[in-house]
């Protein structure tokens, strides 16, 4: 029963209660943060943190990935995430860190699209998984050049957010590995070359529907259509939640696979230097402190994109600033005249092969394999820049008859599939910038009904991608995009495009209809026509049948011409 | 014009890109998560740290806080904050970090209420400031007992998360902040014996409304009723802009002050041990492999709340463990078996003296300062727990008469202010468990209309409080709580009272007006009916006057009876 009791503190005693906080136990104290508030959530952030980093390293490596996604039920609220990639592997000493460090990984500090950017996710996962269950990570990884896996084990020291190694041999790397069914009915995967698997226990719930590993890794196969992927839930009971809290029987043990539709990576990304506009004063300080360049000169056009030499002379000339000053010397005073030269200097946007779209055609075939659609189309913006970040906007749009999909109710809000650099985002629509420029933009002009301030309802599908080199998220857990206004508007102009296209075809299906209508209503006379003609002009039964033929052509060439 | 090409990477490669991310890089990259995406709200966010730690400190060494805020223009879109406490003041060696390191603090590893929690605030305001102007954070401090302040100005060395000291020196304390009008006109605030002033310079914008410091202050004082409070606003251009985009003129460069209200400090909350049932089995490793104990038994009765050395005995023998055993040497496995033991013991709720709410009464009394209110009522609920933390909902309601308040429209939705630990939340309401819960109940029931789901409407002041030791917010930048379930409903048990407190009133109000509706119908005829009884039985006019007063006497007792 120990209570502290407190008298009024001084600042004496206040000073000897101030502490350093590791960033471990920030988060884990803050773990809805991280996307670890409840065990479905858990679960599904976990499969999420996995697949983003094994599809990031087999893209940097040039590997078609190839993916198993195993969630094993060890007790009522404890399961077994095991992700194995087919991956270039990890490096021994690399991977303590990598899978029980918050804030360690190589995708921060440079300027270049990828799924992960924090180098947060897996160890959180791992230390929600450790929190919960007490257990370790258990980390398999082969690369090429090896003859056998290294097998570690790490959890975190959360007081020092550092690794420790609980395990640490060498081991055969495919017998790990079982991913045959004991009966051969399903298409299994390979045992891959070389890669890596995680395995991490933690307290999770399983529960098919909206918001779920399944549909997480469905909408992944749409934004990734050259992953290959193979997928197996255990259950310790043979029946499965879903959403609207009925249990439904489940064919479960098994694996399904989903063979690539695309046999191509995407074009690889390229790592980009800072853009000079979207860089902050304070910045261009520590920027000019760091350089290895030795004039302000050579400083500008190397470090930085868009500045040719001759720009850099330029700007330095504005600013009344040296050139060959040494950038690591110069006094904040001349900074600030070099930050306001740069600001009215022009100069090219960043360059944008730091992103690969998905593209119009993809996207535009992923959504028709979803939906059973009437109309698809899709639009791929131009890049442009938020803080001087390079991003990019594509959307896709499909369309079902009513009645045709009926996923897709004629009276629902539009589904709405968001990706941030080809990672779905499935929590936090709410919060989300994609939402907020689509329920911006208004609807009735496309021949869609919409309540106020809110998204529009029809049996539609949008499909909202944003690749950045930095994603601005709303929250560690990288579930919503912040409301830069740069990023709403663009999303809005290529939705709006989508919108227009749909506006389009419903008003020509609209015509169609119109035209059937009265044709048809025509077409229910002409034998009457015939049979009266036939009567005054004495035809017989040849001629009636020329008639009606006639008739027939007469209409069809009228309506055709309308 | 530089550019990096990559090659497809190897697992070598990649390993040397892997490097340590310092937590100030990843929030100077994430700076909106702190609450730093737009200049107006990076001016809310910095005058919200700097009053949110003046407040803790002097609330802790039991002062009745007095605060000067000061924002001074200096630029177009530059100004210096300044917040002047007559708190405890700060030890000098403590001054670098408290304001130039991320995750510093006092509040964190205490389970106690407290405004700040994280100790991240006023340091990523110096960030900011140092990001976007090159400037450093400037501290004055004094302590009671020094007959000298202390004047630092520190930056933070962003890639190691570390304070750089550029001045340090000894100074006079109360010159450096004249509080004085040249023409005296303003009640302005005595120089403080002791006490810490903090400026920063930063990009920012100052626009009044409904997101403003000054909505923040205002808040403030009604949640904090013994705060005294001077501000100031000093503009370049003597005009200013507000929401709406209009400019009107502004009396500026003048303090306006407000005398606090209470002149008891609230009871200061206490410090309590973590409960055992929000406690998880990876965290009860940890407490047991750091406890000063040598025993289970002790070891569970010291280090947790609620657990006496009777109740630690019988959860080692419901464990079947040893309770002699040294905490620091037992096996997870019988860790494992404990847990579940404390799962299954019946323990005490936490204490929740470390919450130190409102009160109905302060609450009303400020809703009815606010607003021209016809109705005000306040709940503050008994504590309960999320997650192993007490916490606490307070909710108060004010109702005006259509029309009585122009500030509240009758066909707006409700005006909702929202606290947690008696600081002013101001943006992402729509993320907050407080407009869900709201949201979530049916105003009908009550008297007010409302749209599916969302706000109700009317001519409503709803003031919401949550007090906690550990209050779960969806981002750094605190400004919405997270959807913890047992959150939500607390918060809707309690606006339901108040809302079934309203419709009484509401309900008699319109019983009234029936009733004043219908007598004032009946009195029109009183004096024609005694002058008809005049005629008939031949009055005089003494007795018609009689005659009037006995009928109105009559309808007056018949209609309080009713």
């Amino acid at each position: 029963m120990a209570r502290s009791e407190t008298s009024p503190a001084t600042a004496e005693s206040m000073s000897r209660q101030q502490r350093e906080i590791s960033v471990s136990e920030f988060f884990l104290k803050n773990r809805h943060l991280l996307g670890f508030d409840n065990p479905r959530k858990a679960l599904l952030t976990a499969v999420k943190e996995a697949v983003d980093n094994s599809l990031d390293a087999c893209e940097e490596a040039g590997i078609l990935p190839e993916l198993s996604v195993e969630i094993t039920q060890v007790a009522e609220k404890r399961f077994r995430v095991e992700v194995t990639d087919n991956g270039p592997g990890i490096m021994r000493q690399q991977v303590p860190r990598i899978f029980a460090k918050l804030l360690y990984g190589s995708k921060f500090h440079r300027l270049r699209m990828s799924r992960g950017q924090q180098g947060i996710g897996i160890s959180a996962a791992g230390m929600y998984g450790q929190l919960t269950t007490g257990t370790a990570t258990r980390i398999l990884s082969k690369v090429p050049r090896a003859k056998q896996a290294h097998h570690i084990e790490v959890q975190i020291d959360t007081r020092k957010n550092t690794p420790t190694i609980l395990k640490d041999v060498e081991t055969e790397w495919a017998p790990q590995f079982p991913r045959q069914n004991a009966d051969g009915s399903c298409a299994a995967p390979a045992v891959y070359p070389h890669g890596t698997a995680v395995m991490i226990e933690m307290e999770a719930q399983y529960i098919r529907g909206r918001l779920s590993v399944d549909e997480f890794l469905r909408q992944c196969l749409i934004a990734n259509p050259h992953l290959q992927l193979h997928f197996r839930v255990n259950l310790l009971n043979k029946e499965v939640e879903t959403e609207d809290g009925k249990v439904a029987p489940l064919v479960e043990g098994q694996w399904v696979s989903w063979v690539r539709l695309a046999d191509k990576l995407p074009t690889a990304p390229l790592e980009i230097k800072p853009h000079p506009h979207g860089v902050e004063l304070g910045m261009l300080m520590q920027m000019l402190r760091d350089t290895e360049s030795r004039t302000i000169r050579s400083a500008l056009s190397e470090d930085f994109s868009r500045v040719s030499s001759a720009t850099a002379l330029q700007i330095c000339e504005r600013a009344g600033v040296d050139p060959k000053a040494n950038p690591r010397r110069i006094a904040n005073r001349e900074i600030e005249t070099l930050f306001k030269a740069v600001a009215e200097t022009k100069l090219m946007r960043p360059p944008t092969d730091c992103l690969s779209p998905i593209g119009e055609e993809l996207i535009a075939a992923g959504l028709a394999k979803e939906v059973q659609a009437d109309f698809v189309t899709a639009v791929t913006r131009d890049p442009t820049v938020y803080r001087g970040n390079p991003f990019q906007v594509e959307v896709g749009l499909a369309y079902a008859k009513p009645g045709d999909d009926e996923t897709l109710g004629a009276e629902e809000p539009v589904r709405l599939v968001r990706y941030a650099n080809r990672v779905p985002l499935l929590y936090m629509a709410g919060a989300c910038a994609i939402n907020k420029a689509i329920a911006g933009v208004n609807w009735r002009n496309y021949g869609l009904t919409q309540p106020r301030g809110a998204l529009p309802v029809g049996p539609v599908v949008l499909l909202v991608h944003i690749a950045s080199v930095w994603v601005p998220f709303t929250s560690e857990s990288k579930e919503a995009i912040a409301h830069y206004p740069e990023i709403i508007r663009e999303i809005a102009f290529c939705v709006q495009e989508c919108g227009r296209r749909l506006s389009v075809h419903l008003s020509r299906r609209h015509r169609d209809a119109e035209i059937e209508r009265k044709k048809s209503y025509i077409e229910k006379y002409i034998p009457h026509l015939a049979l009266g003609l036939k009567g005054i002009l004495d035809f017989g039964d040849k001629e009636e049948g020329r008639v009606v033929t006639n008739l027939r052509t007469m209409l069809e060439r009228t309506h055709l011409e309308t």
